[in-house]
Parts: structure tokens; sequence; C-alpha cells
């Protein structure tokens, strides 16, 4: 779902700064909760004289640009809370070295999506819940595209019984 | 309309690969109709290290990044369609060869795009079906602009001979 | 804000061509306007080979891919005038120079976006004001999260004055 595309200064990361970054990137996912392969972190590495801020030569300067597929953030305080939390995970890499940042995150359409050939079960499906154990993609039934834990409404009987006509 | 950015292992597609894969997602517009030309394949080769999946470093993964400009696909039915088309076609080239994959696309604004200096002509219209014919851009005239198979509504006398008061 | 990335093909343009077309490309945003350091533009060399059009190799295309976040253009005439506007500022750099272009801008939420680790300040106010002036990000106080230039409406008395009940 979510993917990182992370415009760095070439060789401002080592291979071990980009393994502990992207396994913190990872980390803030499973609060939402999704498959954990759902994340994809990108590096590209840019050469000095390539990136410009505000027409400014500019090789202290990371870019962060996030699609988000599965989910939207619902709201104005969860959407916040994403970024601040986004930005106190990676503060180790930016600004605790030095770097400017900048990170922006686009909602791309759920429905135009696939993994493995696969379109990804529905959010809270039976289907889903297995990827998550099983952190993969794999073909899924039809049963299991229903609710793991469905909430049911109340029937005729318990509409009677509350008063409702 | 279309831009299709492949991020793929470095060294894990050849020239002729990279030919064949662009000429196949090109043949899946047609169906649209659109221009070809306004089907662009980027390539970005990434360096083994640079591409991490739930945190994991992968080197057999191949992430599409579709932008669709010029047409949003209409209704769940011919969304999942497209997905599984376009899944089908580029079968070859990731599952058959043991790569993961996954590819999600997004819809960006139709009214905020331009080819050669031109803003592309109207959906359906006289100057686009000349623009598929010579495959370019090129200025067209307001005349231009108009469907090339226009849909005409019932008149008053019509409206009154269907017992439309 | 914006985030302009520029496919270029490799070597098509000098340290220079780079530095005079980012200065262009920041130039046509004061008239919106915004911090200029909101303007950030990447280059990506692409190898020959790694391009395609409508499933043709192609080494002399210029492709555009622009991020809005901080404003959307409102309505058809202002939308037109930005993309004829961009067009007209890059024209030295690829039309002129014999090569072909596409220029394409998403709009991206607003509200899923910062920068130093600070959420950018409201539209036209106060501290959006000075990071202009300072042109640099920092942090702010609730008041300077105010109108810099505030509309206020009409009271009862004026209302009563008017005829408004």
């Amino acid at each position: 779902m979510p993917l990182w595309k992370v415009y760095a200064p070439a060789g401002a990361y080592s291979d071990e700064d980009k393994q502990a970054m992207s396994e913190a990137v990872t980390s803030v996912y499973p609060q939402v909760p999704i498959p954990k392969f759902y994340v994809v972190t990108v590096f590209e590495e840019i050469p000095d004289g390539d990136l410009f801020v505000g027409g400014v030569r500019n090789a202290r300067f990371v870019r962060f640009r996030v699609d988000h597929i599965a989910r939207t953030l619902p709201g104005p305080i969860l959407r916040e809370w994403w970024v601040r939390t986004v930005d106190t995970t990676l503060k180790p890499w930016v600004g605790d070295r030095g770097f400017d940042w900048e990170i922006s995150i686009d909602e791309t359409p759920f429905d135009l999506w696939s993994l493995q050939g696969e379109i990804p079960p529905p959010f809270e499906s039976i289907a889903e819940k297995r990827w998550v154990a099983e952190n993969r993609a794999s073909s899924y039934t039809a049963d299991e595209k229903l609710p793991a834990a469905p909430q049911f409404g109340p029937g005729v009987t318990d509409r009677q019984s509350v008063g409702v006509s």
C-alpha cells in the first residue's frame, strides 16, 4: 500500500541506514494495521547538482514522497497525528544529522491496485488477516472477503423489542 | 496521458525486454482509445540495497506506479477489469520470471496537463481523432474541439411526437 | 509545496541549465504567492533506452511530473492560464532545443505535508508571511496562524443599516 520514495543526496545513507530507515517506516503502519509487505520503500540517490530548493542547489535535503493506497486517514486529528508521528520516526536520519527535509503524502484510488496479480482483499476481511499472518499475497475465496469481525445491526425482533416500529 | 514508472532491479531487464514491455503496456490503451504517444514508460533501475518490502531488502521486486490523466475509469466493473488486464499483460515479465510485483494507479487532473505546449483536445473530439491518426501533438482549431461523433438530443418537434409535453 | 520531477535524457542539461531551469520554475510561484523554498526541483537523468513514448524508444523527450500540495488552482480559467504559463517558461529548454515534452500536475492533500518537522502554517497567515520573508521553515505560535489580512463580515449593526433583519 504505502509506496515511499526517498530522494536523498548520493552517499547520505549507508546500507545499514537504509535498512534501519525502511524498518522504522514499516513499523509505523502496524498501528493501522496492514500487512507489513504492503510497505515498500525505494531510495533514490540524487547526484549533487540535481536537486534545487527554491531555485538554489541543495545537497543537504531529503525529500520523501509517499503514496497511500489501501487506507484513507479519516479526519483532521488523525491526519495531523500521522504527519507528526512520521516526522518523529524520521528525525534520527534527517534533522538529527543536519539534513533539511520535507514530506508529502498522496492518497490514490484503492481499487486501482494489485499485488502479485491479486486484487487486495477488503479491509479487515478474513483474507486480509491471513495476509497479515502469512506476510505475503495469495489468492483468496469469496468467503474470505467477509469481515473478520462482522458488525451486525438489530434484526426485526430486536427492533420491536426496543420500540422501533 | 498514462505515465508508467517501472522500478525494477538493476539488470533485471535487457533493452529488448524494456522495448517489449513498453509495447505491451502501450497495446492496452487503444481499447480506450487514446493516441498511442500519450503512453510514456520510464524504467528506473534500482541498485541492490535501495528497495525494501516490509522493511526487508528485496532485489526480486518490481513496482509499477502509474498516473492516468486523460481518462477516469468509470465504475467498479471496468476498474477491476482494467487492473486484471494490466496484470495479465505484465505477467510474462514479472511472475513468469520469478519476480514479485505490485502495481498502483493514480488518477490526476486532466486539465493540468499539456504536450508540446498544447493543451490536449477534448476526449473524442475531431482534433483528438486527428492526433490519434497522426500520432503526434499539434495545434488545433476551435472547430476541431467539437465531438467527432456528436450525440444530439430530441428537439421540440421530436419531443412532441413522442408525447413529451 | 510544488515538487517538480524532471525526467530528462542523460546529458541533455548542463549544471548551468539545471540551475537556470529550477530558477525559472521557482519564479512562476511568487505570483501565487508562496515561500520560495516550497519549490523543489529534482532532475532524473534517464539513460538512453529507458524511456518510451507510445512504445517507441525516445531519447529526445522530457517529461515533467509535478505535485502541487499547498494550493489548488481554482477554476478552469486559472488552470488553463497556469499550464500555458508553465509551458512558456519551460520552452527555452524543451521546444527551443528540439526536445519533445509533456507536463502533468497532480494536486495532493495539503494536510498530509510537513517541512523540517513543522506542519506548514495556514495559507496567507501571519506565520506564512514570515516564512516567505525568512525563506525557511520554523516553528510558529497559535497567534501566527491568524490571517495576515483578515476579512471581516458585516456585524449586527451594519446588517441592520443595510436592511438585513
